[in-house]
């Protein structure tokens, strides 16, 4: 990915540097198709184990609002939205993504989507009735990476809530506010994105060049979604924001008053990547589910990507508190179109974790600092 | 504008509408010329009569960082900002708005701003190497409403100061959020600045049609500017955005203790548009800023337009509290590009402050409630 | 009261002295009996004149959690609390105070308390049995001031649900802080109040030496009461405190979004006196309550006393913002123990109202500073 | 301690009963002499081995306001102190607690803690004109559990700089609020201090009785100090509290862009025990502050003793977040009246951290729950 000097370093130890095409050993090759037009991630649809057990999480420790629900799934939406939904819950036998939907800026570019991926060869389905209730016309594919997506324009409109505070919990969800996907091999997913429109705002690389996550972004914040790299396709987590850090403190709050502390993995702290608040939790089959608030606005069109030493301890808590091992190994799996669960592609880069992590792993707070702390990974 | 029917009046007491062409009775012809790309309101530029007493406020106070000054002007930038300032502030022997700048999405698009604005029979000057420091080629225009507007995409980078928390004051602020324009014919305004490619999110009307107030957008909040009815063209206020609501309480709480508080003209409190949290303060030379918070996603381009009735109490601020009339009344006069004070035309439309306070006013907390409270503006 | 110098004059503005004995030039007698071991202010009886529509306010809006109730009574407790209430809500024909009711240190404060008020010639009752439900053993009076009284030991311990966070609200209200009393002669009140073993923290006086307002308190933190200067005796409002200042916003929030906010009567703000964060909004019967947090400890014996000139604009509100005329003229009746109306007696004083807001009133943002600002009393 | 029975367990997990005197097998001898009345925690002196650097941490880091300073000490304080300090850094060779100093109700409380200690055999020393600057007449003695203690009235007020917001950093502390000492036997130490007029507020026990941790105040809040069970005597922490939650966060943040974060040791986070949210960091000797805000308020004479089971996976984080082992096993040494280090006895009841983390431990989210997840000890 970009080049770093010191000259590009900034007081804060990351890098910057304009954004560039990125390039891959093993490109997926670009279309001649036009991409569609993506205004930012929309909704991600859940298949959970047990519904009641999800609804009780996602609508009554959580409190989002249930939009429409019937025995098969519950449409759920976060108070400023005014779209159908953001999340919907359906019930299957394993615990699942069923697709990661994005919404597009008219109906015109359901048809660029339609043909972008038939040129890819990717298995390509529309349905002008919507493949869930409110929304119509859509287009499914699965990506050459494996990942299953909706693209959609038509939806129907409900109240926004955003000044009901009467139904505003402690800890309410504002927004649906990114996605996080598992793959193999990032700087290949990210090209590919970059294919698709997307904009890179903060990657996490080595001195050799490994890329070990980079985010990237349609609507003008850190992102819409992020590469992760591990065994994939996978689904790391889906992401909520609140307005405030105490709104994130207070979901801490409940689930401990609920006796459902187990269900915090990571968190909550401050990323050194986005510079955003977040927690992790884990909903009831595992999906984690992210709690974030403030990262910055990245719309102009020379923004600048920032890169993270993957030896800086600050790079994914800026405090420095240890990321949990689970949260490097354990992702959703991901369904194809047919509702089958996609083949897991294994990573050969190096993981993350391993360098970061335990007996290989090697972190510095300070750059330079012979000093070893209590806080580095070696000592964990 | 919108025509506003029961069905569409929401749980909140705004009616939402579809966004609309605003027709108006005396239009500002729509130019054959596209409009350029504009991205966001970037900065300011205030001419202030005691360069130190100003710095004293924006710096010692309000803690916006010096990215450059010299003895005729200072260069602010907030703390998330990466480009060289958000604000300047000029020596002048007169308080007044010299222009109102905004990003572009790129260098073609100055070329666009020529055309369109000399096919209106504006005043259009360009100078390649910029108007101020920091800041190339740029094209500076008065507008067919009286306003001082430049476009740019050139710009210096500078370091982008988010993750310095050592540098971070209680009431730190962290993005120019948006622009407020005083003109006598709204819908003339909202109109044009359609042309200019703005989207209207939210405004203010009695039942005959009077508009007050409109607020549009390029980037994806609720502004990058309103219209306000008043006699005009003048500067109502410019606003910068802090991470939390304690940020804004922690602005006032210093401006009491440094015995400053006759700075406060109106607030805290939260916006009934925009749903954001605010607080208005004037500057040494009476230019109104405003400090602003969680207002909501805008980005979509069938986001429902939010239009408040004129008498409903909680419209300019959600918790009922008065508007003091100085807010309506007070604002700074703008430049045209010689620097000479533009000449005012008077609002002939309705007052909002004639028809909500006083003798006239008339305001409701509760459609359709007899009861008077001591916070209805005829008791005031 | 304290005499002030220029040397004991803060940074601040106001002044800090040591409590001394409150002169009075008509006290009320000092019993030779001593005065009960106060612990802290305990709940308030309020007579309202609708059950069902003050429930509503204080558990449905406020979110006060109910301990008991029946018919003609409700017992509301805050989420921190762990006797039986804080508050009983009584029906009753005319809305009122039944009682301010404190707890003692022991049970035999209670014949203390018999004896002190005894000796001063009061109304003394006492029931084994308790006057309310969930509290044994207790002391009624009607003080020398005209204040209905109730002291008491023995209580009904309930759960503390400050663990519950599945319980809170955006704006639970965690523990009674304080109330305050409306009376003619605030020197003769404070007099009294030292007798009976309180410790004066704030006052507001004039040059003249005229004290509008006094605060005192047993527990260490600003106040259990406060008197101020008025027609009396009644009860000018009851204060609940919150962990943060969000929470007060939060309920501001909540009355918007339930049409409800001509019950904000002023604020939020921050004080002068005390140095909180605080609200007041009016109950169905207009009894006022105030939302409160984070003041200062004051413990210790020798804690400066601060006192405030009544012409700083910033001793009542910290930011300069007005203080509605109605909150300095209206109260509510207190109950003798018949449950009869106690008359009023008019203070003879000057009114902070008139020396500070209107055509005689005067105030300063900056003492000495001949520069009239828009916040001054009068020119509202 | 107190027996545990289901009928007192609450619903959030822990057990509540009345406080009784605790017994234990090898007590102190009750003094005859009465206790002197404690009013507070008031201070710490710390012995630092290099001043400029812990006037680095605690000054320009933490933002404590230097009241004086020399060569060999610099003496502090927090936002809302009137006193001289709450925190005294002097120059030393090796980094210790010099004292625990309590101010004490009226000059003749120092008589009564001379007697008190002199009748246990303890090294008693008194300086008229007090041990450090900014106070007068004290008492040292060094307790029979091996603690230094300073004991004083007389002082020098400061300005309380509570209203000075020019003055306050995002992570401003505000008052000094409880010591934390590592002792052997709890029991023992937890008796002891109850016959110095000390009152228990919560505690961690096992099944077997076994006693890991006591809270115990003076003034009206969780702690004045604690017991926690180590070899001792040591000092565990001192902790200082702030106003809100995002006062702790921006501490944090500002360590983190110090390059400091290893600073950090444990949270932040929400405590079970003391229902307050905190940090442990720790400064450039290792000495461990804790920033503490929100516990509540314990002033009532049967205020209920809280039990937590050492097993109980939130007793110490609410949210489960696991202690670094650092937490249990670190402490600083602590000094004689001469200036030598107190030797160390070792604990031989079971430690908390044997029982709860690691190849031995074991813990629960919910008491019962066969389910073992991530967040238990034995996986860490």
């Amino acid at each position: 990915m970009a080049k770093l000097k010191q000259s590009n370093k900034t007081s804060s130890g990351f890098w910057v540097t304009e954004e560039a095409p990125i390039s891959s050993d093993n490109p997926v090759a670009t279309p001649s198709a036009p991409a569609p037009d993506i205004l930012r991630c929309a909704y991600m649809e859940l298949v959970v184990t047990d519904l009641a057990a999800s609804r009780n999480f996602y609508v009554d420790v959580l409190g989002l609002i249930v939009t429409a629900e019937d025995e098969e799934a519950i449409y759920l939406r976060s108070m400023e939205e005014f779209i159908h939904h953001n999340l919907v819950l359906r019930k299957g036998p394993v615990a699942a993504v069923a697709v990661f939907s994005y919404r597009v800026r008219t109906p015109e570019d359901l048809d660029k989507a339609v043909a972008f991926y038939t040129e890819l060869g990717c298995d390509v389905r529309r349905d002008e009735n919507g493949f869930v209730k409110g929304i119509g016309d859509s287009v499914r594919v699965v990506d050459p990476l494996g990942f299953p997506y909706e693209f959609f324009y038509d939806v129907e409109h409900v109240e926004r809530l955003a000044w009901r505070y009467d139904l505003y919990t402690p800890g309410a969800l504002v927004r649906l506010d990114h996605f996080n996907q598992v793959t193999p091999d990032v700087p290949r997913a990210t090209k590919f994105m970059q294919d698709l429109g997307f904009r890179v705002t903060e990657d996490i690389q080595d001195e050799e060049g490994t890329v070990y996550a980079a985010w990237m972004r349609r609507k003008p914040t850190v992102h819409d979604t992020a590469m992760t790299g591990g065994d994939g396709p996978r689904m790391h987590h889906v992401a909520f924001s609140t307005h405030e850090k105490h709104n994130i403190l207070a979901i801490c709050d409940k689930l401990g008053a609920l006796r459902l502390s187990d269900r915090i993995e990571r968190g909550p702290g401050r990323h050194g990547v986005s510079n955003a608040f977040y927690l992790y939790i884990l909903d009831p089959d595992g999906h984690r589910v992210e709690i974030y608030t403030q990262d910055y606005y990245t719309g102009d069109p020379d923004n600048p990507v920032v890169t993270w030493d993957v030896h800086d301890n600050q790079r994914r808590d800026w405090w420095g508190n240890p990321v949990v091992p689970s949260w490097y190994t354990e992702a959703s799996r991901v369904l194809d179109l047919d509702g089958e669960l996609q083949p897991i592609v294994a990573r050969t880069d190096d993981s993350e974790l391993a360098v970061t992590i335990g007996a290989d792993g090697f972190s510095y707070t300070r750059e330079g600092d012979d000093v070893k702390g209590f806080k580095l990974g070696e000592t964990l």
